[in-house]
């Protein structure tokens, strides 16, 4: 039988570009995996990987202005926010390349022996090794930060993961172009090519994920595609770690006191949030709950005028603008639901945006209301208007877990002086309502924004992008140092000869790791 | 319909003692559950916390008599070991209390802004935050250290989550007991006592795990029921972490240099290992790898010796006993399989302990082989018989992973001075034997003991307790300071003003938790 081909595709008019190459059989899977897990031992110096991804960086630097227009043709992502991504990719490899040569992340502790304790305690000295062949699963939305180049490729090359990536089918151009560049990076940095393979097509995605060489995976992309992931790894005879970020509603909260104070200012900021990148981000503002009366009418208003004055937007690919237009239509035929913008088709290729509006009160009244609670990919929000702090924590009640919750409190709540000199006086409830806000949205997020939007996400350190199911299958994080956590497991020396333990747990430190002692010598 | 009695029975003699109290029905369990899901707010004060557990540690010693004998009566254990198993739950209880009190579990990560970079960084502070109720599934073997109030129960209350424990059936009394008194420590630390709960019963342990208010699970026993619990835990619609510890075979390499040196010394020392609690711990050495010739019949000479010194066990119930003799019976049948000293029955509630030899050329032909990869569990062990380190290599190749590995290695060996000035000079090729080995095994095992038994696991921060699958279902440990980390999931604040963040991770930082700190302010 004839191997499928595999398409790049423009969404702008829908046409076919190219045949990028062909998708993988269950031969090629099992080539790429056996090929990726012989390298494993070549991925093992530290220095070496360090130089890997910097070379990486600079080669995809080097060929960015080919990068951005192979992935512009096959997303329509624009050549701004393309150049963007491009430099958070090539950033984030070079943080993973800095915190391989630091080495906090081996989380390295030594106990010494300790013959006073009962019993006594032997020498232990701890670290973490590499799990061994990672998967990782692209994303549509992010060809170059959460695909071949991302940040699940990125930390787990630095962890001394070999990765084969599953690519996704919107961007297979882009896909190929970066593996080979990342390939061409190993092999200047003195590393076997086979350290990365990229695998195309549906199938060959669930191979991967069985294959008993697979240690773990990674996966950004949908609560259904994901999930049948998360199923097939966690049913394999040996189960692996399957770090998935399904879905996310990223609920908003604003409180009176801010609609009051920046009715006009949030409208118009959360219509730039629910638009960027045609609100194909996984961070995208889907629910706002936004109070009744006046403020809440100028919020909305302010909400509209912005949306009116955005342009429409290409959507990834065409069946993505099918479920759009679909899920806005179920949502909106709804009894309750208004559509004071409707989102809609914009000519045969583009989408407009908009937004839904609903009563608090007929969401909480269930009645087949629960679709509005479910993410709605693309340029679209959902405004419930909420009449009191009760009303507002119950539909907080209602919702799975996020990626992102945000607040919109106004500046007596944010600095907390409501209760003792703000302007409503000491016995205002505002300043009250928003550390129960924050105490409510910490039970359901992975990350809490004040006064902000949850898009961008930094690549910072103290940065979190995950949450509770489904925005996550686990309690790690895709973005920031401590995704490199998920390829490692920890490994205890008890006992063993200095002469005999990796260098990382010598006596004498030769890499100087960070460690942390206890016990005398 | 009547519920079903639990009863205590005494292992000596099969006779049950009493009827402890009944098993819990699916009411039950949701109440238990929904009742420690309300106390969690309780446990949210670091400083309660660490009060509790605290009260707990010394209410178990205060108790001291009464849960040895207790625990003694159901499980035949012995005073002396079940002694020392309280002083280590107690010890781990007051470990947890004085993490909790410095706070370095909650792996505080500050970004400070940082306006100029692009795009420009906005503030992110990151803790970690308790997961919710955990579900505790006690062990056999451990009816304190690794049961009601062990080292689950221990790390997750640390942790500040509510803990619902389905005790094990072979010490029914002494989880109650137990139960009972942490539930009083919870009190007088001004807690609910519904932090703590203990169920009894099969079908209440399945119902446990799949409760939506429950969180994530510790498991402590076979690879059978620990992995249909996992299952359980997989297959829910919000899926939850299950951290099972579920079986090992701990194989040990003992070699030829080390045999020549030690044989006597290594043969007694792995009696004694084998046969510690009546061969019932999860690190028994179950495999162990001896070279052919005079000086690993030495060794097994010595084995033979202490085994037949050592007195008859009682195991932990009559299921037990019997599945140990068939599982000694069916390994014994095997074609090339000997049993210098057979493990069997010593009268009617007793076992002898014993030990089976195989040449490690019938082991790596397979044709029904595979039995010996196999955990037996009670006082046996296998000794694989090998000629050349290829061989010994190819034996390891086909294990399964591991809580523990163990290498006998000669004085030279360890030093690492073989090759360059030992004894067989420098082309001996023991020394890359023994570097060779430890790379073997490190693919193996989550700890690796030189020159030493696995038996005797120290509760100590670099511990490890825990190894590729089936030894856990997750690369967590269930031993030493990181257990916490298994009850925990992080969560950044962005731009969230200081009055409205959790204390910990306020500027003034009123706790003195640590902290990295990234960025200039």
């Amino acid at each position: 039988m004839a191997a499928t081909p595999v398409w790049s595709v423009d969404p702008r008019t829908g046409k076919q570009r190219e045949v990028v190459t062909a998708e993988a059989s269950p031969r090629d899977v099992d080539l790429a995996v056996r090929a990726a897990h012989s390298a494993r031992a070549a991925l093992a110096g530290s220095s070496a990987r360090a130089a890997f991804l910097r070379a990486a960086a600079a080669l995809l630097d080097g060929a960015a202005a080919r990068i951005v227009e192979t992935a512009d043709a096959e997303t329509a992502l624009g050549p701004a926010r393309l150049t963007g991504e491009l430099a958070r990719t090539t950033g984030q490899l070079r943080a993973f390349a800095d915190l391989v040569e630091e080495g906090s992340h081996l989380d390295v502790r030594i106990d010494r022996a300790d013959p006073a304790l009962t019993p006594p305690r032997p020498e232990l000295r701890r670290y973490k090794v590499p799990l061994g062949v990672v998967a990782v699963y692209a994303a549509s939305n992010f060809p170059l930060a959460f695909s071949v180049p991302g940040g699940d490729t990125a930390s787990a090359l630095a962890a001394g993961c070999p990765v084969v990536v599953k690519a996704h089918p919107d961007h297979p151009a882009t896909s190929e172009l970066c593996g080979s560049l990342l390939r061409r990076a190993a092999e200047s940095a003195g590393l076997p090519a086979s350290v990365v393979h990229v695998v195309h097509g549906f199938d060959a995605g669930l191979e991967l994920v069985r294959h008993p060489l697979v240690t773990a995976a990674g996966f950004t992309g949908s609560v259904r595609g994901g999930r049948a992931l998360f199923d097939a790894a966690a049913a394999r005879p040996v189960p692996i770690p399957f770090h998935g970020e399904l879905g996310s509603l990223n609920p908003v909260v604003v409180t009176p006191a801010a609609a009051a104070e920046r009715a006009e200012e949030i409208g118009s900021g959360l219509a730039g949030s629910v638009t960027l990148g045609a609100g194909q981000f996984c961070v995208k503002p889907g629910l706002v709950l936004v109070p009744e009366g006046p403020d809440g009418d100028r919020l909305a208003d302010a909400l509209a005028a912005s949306l009116a004055r955005t342009g429409p937007g290409v959507l990834l690919d065409h069946r993505m603008r099918e479920n759009f237009l679909a899920g806005v239509a179920e949502r909106a035929a709804l009894p309750a639901v208004t559509a004071p913008v409707a989102p809609g088709p914009a000519g045969e290729h583009t989408v407009g945006p908009g937004y839904l509006s609903v009563p608090a009160a007929d969401l909480l009244g269930g009645g087949g209301y629960e679709v509005l609670l479910e993410e709605c990919f693309g340029p679209v929000t959902v405004l419930v208007r909420y009449a009191g702090r009760e009303q507002a924590a119950a539909v907080l009640g209602l919702l799975d877990g996020n990626l992102s919750a945000t607040l919109q409190l106004s500046a007596a709540e944010a600095t907390g002086t409501t209760t003792a000199d703000g302007p409503d006086g000491p016995d205002s409830p505002d300043a009250p309502f928003a550390a129960e806000l924050i105490g409510l949205v910490t039970a359901l997020a992975g990350r809490i924004v004040v006064n902000g939007w949850p898009t961008g996400v930094a690549v910072a350190p103290a940065q979190h992008h995950g949450g509770p199911y489904p925005a996550a299958t686990s309690h790690s994080t895709s973005v920031g140092a401590t995704a490199i956590e998920r390829w490692l497991r920890p490994v205890a020396y008890q006992s063993v000869p200095d002469a005999l333990l990796p260098p990382e747990l010598r006596e004498a430190n030769p890499l100087g790791v960070p460690r942390r002692v206890t016990g005398a010598r």
